[in-house]
């Protein structure tokens, strides 16, 4: 393995990779966060302890607008991230320009923290969109380079 | 990183996986259309610059039966490619015969271009449903081989 | 490829992700068959040729809550497996120790065995809650190893 750890590119979308994914899995404790602070579970056994009647229990399965709207961000986050992160291991596995990868890791990284920052808020539009668009543009313009590359039907 | 890109099945392998990742990341502009189509959204903030009267901008907030099936398919491509990619980029580090591997990827992209059509376009049963077991028996048939040859627990 | 091969973690990394993404797969035929014992489906073409009157097929097509707890299980699965693949290889190519990776790996699939059982069983809490920990913290382990050894911002 000696020489993928020796490539600069090779480092550089392991990082990134990771703190995105992160960020991805960071969506996960904070809907629990939701679901306590709203009294908001899915699942019967979670209300079990929290309520003692049944019409307290039945209040705590509703769904709330706050607890949906942090699982649609982790929803959008498995539907961009995860291509990022499979498209771009093929993209670094090209061997591309160290300056134009870090350009790609840096823009979808710095995107989708923006993301996540104008669904969780709900700043107005275009932000959340634009933010959105910045992702899937790496992603396709490190997609494209990789077909180009490695062109084999 | 010289003798990866060296290898025919790791191309045509890198080739099929950013084909069938595209294809997903497709389902999400598609989602916006509908979206828009349909004036069917799901949150607040995206309904403000749209509908006036708060009668209207309810209306917009309502879910839409064409929407949720895009979404549907979107969902069953999240559960199916990324598992396909994952089990892939293994299956192809562990050095399979390229006419095999070839066999693997081709018949699994087609199986999920055919899923995308039969879904979007609502297509009797059980041409999803077939399409759907084309693309999981790959998946496991890459797998098993994979495992076979590398087994270490 | 011959030396990821030579790699006794990296053959256990792929046996054990391969394990745990077939066990992520499985909850796809569990829904279906779910689907059918309960008789409730997604899409009108699911049911057309299951039912004969329209009020038969509307009663198909409404949700039901069995069906309901393995999609859940399955989307869970989706938002921790993934992140356990993805970063998992990331830190299986910065070469750790064998005995350290294999307690990551084993802790992981047998968190995610319990929690898969938990879940569709609907167990008491807090047996889901504490497997779905275990695994979230294998990953984040996983990642603030592989940042350590390779950061590169």
């Amino acid at each position: 393995m000696a020489h993928l750890i020796d490539s600069d590119v090779f480092l550089a979308f392991t990082t990134y990779a990771t703190i995105v994914v992160l960020k991805m899995m960071f969506m996960s404790p904070l809907t629990a966060y939701f679901r306590f602070a709203t009294k908001s579970f899915a699942n019967l056994e979670d209300v079990v302890g929290l309520a003692k009647t049944p019409e307290e229990r039945k209040k705590m399965l509703q769904s709330n607008q706050d607890v949906e709207r942090v699982r649609r961000c982790h929803q959008n986050d498995l539907e961009n991230i995860i291509p990022f992160v499979l498209i771009g291991l093929l993209y670094t596995l090209t061997g591309p320009d160290l300056s134009i990868a870090l350009l790609h890791f840096r823009a979808f990284v710095c995107s989708r923290l923006f993301h996540t920052v104008s669904y969780v808020l709900a700043l107005p539009q275009p932000s959340r969109a634009l933010s959105w668009m910045v992702g899937m543009a790496v992603t396709i313009s490190m997609a494209y380079r990789t077909l180009v590359t490695v062109f084999y039907l």
